[in-house]
């Protein structure tokens, strides 16, 4: 899925939401596990609740993979439930080099079809490239995140000013072109992110921590939309476990509509739609 | 198992040598095709033959992964199959946050029994915090890697002449000692050994490039050896695609040995045996 695809969904949609299945089998409703496979009955109903309100799924990979062979099935049977003009995200932060990042973009891509997959820069150039191999495919890179570790080194500065995180981006963009290539830019660091729109203008961030970590969906719309929207808003806890009862889904989809209206407002002022 | 168990078996087998099982079903021999799992039986294979020559063995994530379900039991099998003497190494490179982090984890050191993990420092203390919670368990942090790429982030300076992965090196060390904690340090980059040496004294390194990459054993032990000898040199393809017959194990065995042996002469110059 190129830029221009995900802008028209999200026009389509009226929304640039991304939901996160951070599927946890410690936290999902107690009822779920008389199912066969409880994680992907979870997701399962969560998609059947949201899937008009958002345009991106983001699995991230860490909850598959504990869960050992298990995991692994229940993305598979996810991936598959997903539909197919939705926009999906394997958030697993890999970053590797050479035949090793092509077995990970093998996985990822080809194994299970993903559209993108989260990327981190630290091994430069090499831990990127494999993935460009995939036609149609996006890598994601770490540029500014959101947590509070983010302060230990992306904002390491050089003697000119510029930051370890600025660096990322300029860089990056050496590598790949914006259809290819979108980056993290975590919410609650809003006050950089007219700085980096700046450095990188075209291409999709996908920004975590509106809600839940403290960000403000209109401060980072305000510095971080461009052209074509620009920005997918994800959203995972704050939606997914919006209730562990029986009503879970039907809370979830509360919640992402709340966000999707308050998207839909700024898409209009905007006038992108 | 901490530095001081680490530096005993080196003793005893006078090798500071570390085995990658980076065990690609493509490039294992044919043959092996006959065995109902045949990355396992090429592993079981090369540990049988190996595995008085070496300290640790280093099974590369990505090669088991990208087989999905199969490569997960191939992979836990080989975990159980290493003798509990020799110190395991999840090379997965993971970086992530708070309960993710935890989910990775829970993965490496619960499920598959692994003695540590590789992890990548970008996005900072919130990385590796979570791993630093189960006793006994180490985190190898990427410091300086032996890529092309990691020229392009890991050597980024600030005002001072510090660069990104002598912050790595010292930031890291408030958060964890030295026998929760090694870094990764490139063979190729042997010029910067003595100066990370001096940054962390105490730290086990796992070092990769020896050989087929072009770093030279005599350079970085010249560099690199602290007290405790401090290091683990890693080799994978020189070692296990040594040949692609039926006798892989015994050539593996051939070329470990040379390694092994020059081990021990360093070994033996330096009075640790």
């Amino acid at each position: 899925m190129d830029n221009q695809q995900l802008f028209e969904n999200i026009k389509s949609k009226k929304s640039f939401l991304c939901i996160g299945l951070d599927s946890d089998i410690e936290k999902i409703p107690k009822f779920l596990f008389d199912f066969p496979d409880p994680i992907f009955e979870f997701n399962k109903q969560i998609i059947n609740a949201t899937q008009d309100l958002c345009v991106a799924y983001k699995p991230n990979i860490a909850f598959y993979e504990s869960q050992g062979i298990q995991g692994w099935e229940s993305l598979k049977k996810t991936l598959e439930y997903i539909p197919k003009d939705i926009f999906t995200i394997a958030d697993a932060k890999r970053g590797d080099i050479g035949n090793t990042s092509g077995q990970y973009a093998k996985t990822f891509f080809d194994t299970f079809n993903f559209d993108s997959v989260t990327i981190a820069p630290y091994m430069g150039e090499d831990s990127i490239a494999p993935f460009l191999g995939f036609p149609g495919k996006v890598v994601i890179l770490l540029a500014l995140t959101s947590n509070k570790g983010s302060q230990d080194f992306q904002h390491f500065t050089d003697i000119s000013g510029k930051e370890l995180h600025e660096l990322v981006l300029q860089k990056a963009q050496e590598w790949a072109n914006p259809d290819q290539l979108m980056f993290v830019v975590g919410a609650t660091q809003a006050s950089y992110l007219s700085k980096i729109r700046n450095i990188a203008p075209h291409n999709f961030y996908l920004v975590p921590g509106v809600g839940a970590q403290g960000g403000s969906l209109e401060e980072v719309c305000k510095h971080g939309l461009n052209d074509q929207v620009g920005l997918l808003i994800n959203s995972s806890r704050g939606i997914i476990y919006a209730s562990d009862k029986e009503d879970f889904a039907e809370a979830a989809r509360i919640e992402a509509l709340k966000l999707r209206d308050q998207m839909e407002l700024i898409l209009a002022s905007k006038n992108f739609i």
